[in-house]
Formats: structure tokens, sequence, C-alpha cells
């Protein structure tokens, strides 16, 4: 049992804290029974359980893979208020990207909560994968992970630059669809095709103008009360479950 | 300018911090100019401002209520990881509820996050009123209020029994609809009547049985992917949105 916080293990699991450091690894921290059991069984290699003393690690972990710690080391490792005293090493994985229908692109979303959010509804929702563009959140941020309540390990996450992505897109006859409140067109008003890509902005300053021009439609959902906008994550819900439900009706 | 952080004041702007002396004392913190100004333009009474020695005031607040104070002393006030270096004690006030339309009724959802955006969300979707039953988080925690982006200076919030208050409702012929996966209809598939009251419920247990008993309908927004159900604010989005829409369209 490793009961000093200067140990070299519990140091290193610490960098994974840091963005930098885990694209260097190639690997990050999750936490809680239940993302690290869905970890598992998407497929993703769970390199290392790391346990407080008195918990159980799951049964289908080998024996070897499981670091126990006394609970003053698992609260150095550890990111969330309340642990529940077990966490994991996940190894990074791409999943593999299939252009074929609805997609979700992120302009530079800078909450861990709403990205998580976000992807977990794209998952919900059918979606077929997220890409991320520059000046987003690292979606192996741990309040990303936890936000998508696993999400993360079920649809494709990739990073491009916009104005690229939007390129390789129409080149595949997709329809870009932008949500801002300018300029725009009722959200109920849209003909949503299969290859349909939402993109969807920041959360003080929306998407990037170079990129609304890029746009084939921008649509806007109405406010009707005194509100001046709605929360990104709730907008990119209603419109990617409107997409997704235009083209179960029609 | 206050420069201890044993002063007085400061002592009693901290207990702010905690649900049962904004009770007591009737007043609760805001922070950043955003807020302070939208609360002042909803007509709440901004009793006093507090500035960090180097951040100018509103102009249209007396200077005899602003309170300038060190930066260590700020920082003692803020709860946030990069405060602006404004705060104000707002006054509570309860806005009069007409039960005329929509409605949202909040079952124990503890995220302030989540309780923050669907006031933000039903103030959008011109709802008449938010009403929290037992175990949800106080609508003036700091959190909360950050996440309505002010909204809660616009609708109504009222608190009572969910039980008593579906009884009130249905005296008032009212529909009340639930948000739950289970024994629900589609929520394209519902008729939803101008006085429709929504509950949606705790983000781990969902609604209390008893309540989904009490409802007329339950429904659900069915899940595609691999999610296991969507964020509670991002529902109460969709939710929300569908029955303002079908409003509209009918």
């Amino acid at each position: 049992m490793i009961t000093s916080v200067k140990n070299k293990l519990v140091k290193q699991l610490k960098k994974l804290h840091k963005r930098k450091y885990r694209e260097e690894a190639k690997r990050f921290l999750v936490e809680g029974y239940h993302l690290i059991e869905e970890a598992f069984k998407s497929g993703w290699e769970v390199e290392m359980v790391i346990v407080k003393e008195d918990v159980q690690p799951p049964d289908w972990i080998k024996n070897d893979d499981v670091t126990v710690v006394s609970e003053k080391v698992f609260k150095e490792i550890s990111q969330t208020e309340t642990p529940q005293g077990i966490a994991a090493v996940i190894v990074m994985k791409q999943l593999p990207v299939a252009l074929k229908q609805h997609l979700l692109l992120v302009d530079a979303v800078q909450d861990p909560g709403n990205l998580g959010t976000m992807i977990r509804t794209a998952d919900a929702a059918g979606f077929s994968a997220v890409c991320l563009g520059e000046g987003t959140v690292d979606p192996f941020n741990e309040k990303v992970i936890r936000a998508s309540q696993g999400s993360i390990f079920h649809i494709p996450i990739y990073h491009n630059d916009l104005f690229d992505e939007i390129e390789n897109l129409k080149a595949e006859q997709f329809t870009i669809i932008a949500a801002h409140l300018k300029r725009a067109k009722h959200y109920l008003d849209v003909d949503y095709k299969e290859k349909t890509a939402l993109i969807v902005g920041n959360e003080g300053a929306g998407i990037k103008e170079g990129l609304l021009e890029k746009a084939d439609e921008i649509v806007k959902i109405p406010i009707y009360g005194k509100a001046e906008s709605l929360n990104v994550s709730v907008a990119a819900g209603i419109l990617m479950y409107q997409m997704r439900n235009y083209l179960h009706k029609n």
C-alpha cells in the first residue's frame, strides 16, 4: 500500500490532471465506479485501478493492475469533492469517425460541464461524432468526463481546425448549420438533411464570425422571456434533438 | 476602505454564503457587473455594492451604498475563481406568481448549475414560474444565480411541497406532465395544453415514485445512442421548448 504522497507513482498520477502530461502520456484519469465500468465495457484499456485502502476494486480487473493507497494519498490523486475512493488510468484511443450522418462541431467551448453535457447529448441523440475546434476544453479533463457520464467512451471525438473541417464536410456533401441569435432562421423552419453538421460556439462570444460565414444556414431558438440567451449545452440539446426528430419524421 | 478580514461587515457578508443566514437576513450576494446590473434593472433592491479598491462601482448606485475593500478582503467575500472585484447585497423578494400557463416543478435537483440553467431556460421559453420542491438546492446559492445568468431576477420562483402543489394545480385545471424514462410516452406524441406543469427530478434518482403516480402523463425523450440518460437541464430544455412550440403551432 502506498502511504506517501511523495511516492513516484503518486506524482505521475497527479501530473495527469494537466492536459500537457495527459497528451504526453496518452493516458488520463477517471474517478468513480460508474465511469471506470463504462470505460471497461466500452472496450477502452483500463491500465491501472487505484483504490483507497477500504475500497473494493471491481472484480473484472486483474490483481496486478490494482494499486492500494492510503486515504491521504487518494485525496491527493482525486479531484472530486466527495471521492468514492476509486480511480483508474485509461489509455487514450481514437474511436473511428464515420462521416455518415449528424455531427456536432464545437467552436471554443470552455466550460468543462458544457462540453461534457454536449458529448452526452450527442451520444443520446445518435450523432456520429463530435469535432472539437481550437480553444475548446480538453475532452479528457476530468470534469468533462464526469459531465459526459461516460459518453466520451461511446461517441467518436476528434480535433480539427473548424475552417478545415467545414471544407472537408462540404466535400462530403454535408450541410453546415450554425446556432446563433442574429441573421438567423427559426430552428423549426429549417430543412435538416441526413448529412448535417451543427456548429455551436463559445459561451460568451458565440461562433467566430468567419465560421458563421461558412455556414449554409444560421438557426436560432427564439427567446420568449427576458433571458438574453440559452446555455450552450441546452441550445445544442434542443437543436440536436430537432435534427434527429426531423430526420425520422420526414 | 476595509482592509481587515476580521471586520464585522466582512464577517456578515461571508455568512451570506450559507443558506441559513441568507434566509435569516432575507438577503443574498451576487458577483460581477452583469448580474448586479440585471438585479437593478429588474427592480430588485441592491442594498450595497462592494468593490475591490481598483474597481469602479456602477454609476447608478448611490455613493453611500458603496463599500470599498482591499484585494485580500474581496477574495474572502468572493466565491468565484476569477473575481471581477464587484459584488452586491440584494434584498430577497417574491415575484408574484400567476398560474396562467406553463410551469416548471423541480423535485430535489441538487446541482446548482442544473437548477440555474433550468431557471434560465424556463425564463427563455416564456414559462410563468418555477416551483421548487423539497430537497432542491437554494435558488439564492451563488452558483445557481450565476448559472441562471440573471433569470432568477425575471421569473417568479417559489417553494412548495410538490404533492400539495400538484393538488393546487389540478384544482386550477392544470395538466401535470412528468419527465421519466419508464412507462412513458414519446414526448412528441403528447397533447400539451396551455395550462401544463412539467415535473423534472433529481439527477440520480429521478422523480419520486409518489409524484409520478400523481402525474397525468409521463413523457420521455428517447435515447438513440449508448448514453443512459440526458442531463436534467438538457431534458428540461428540450421539453420546455416542445411545450412552448406545441402551444404556438396548434
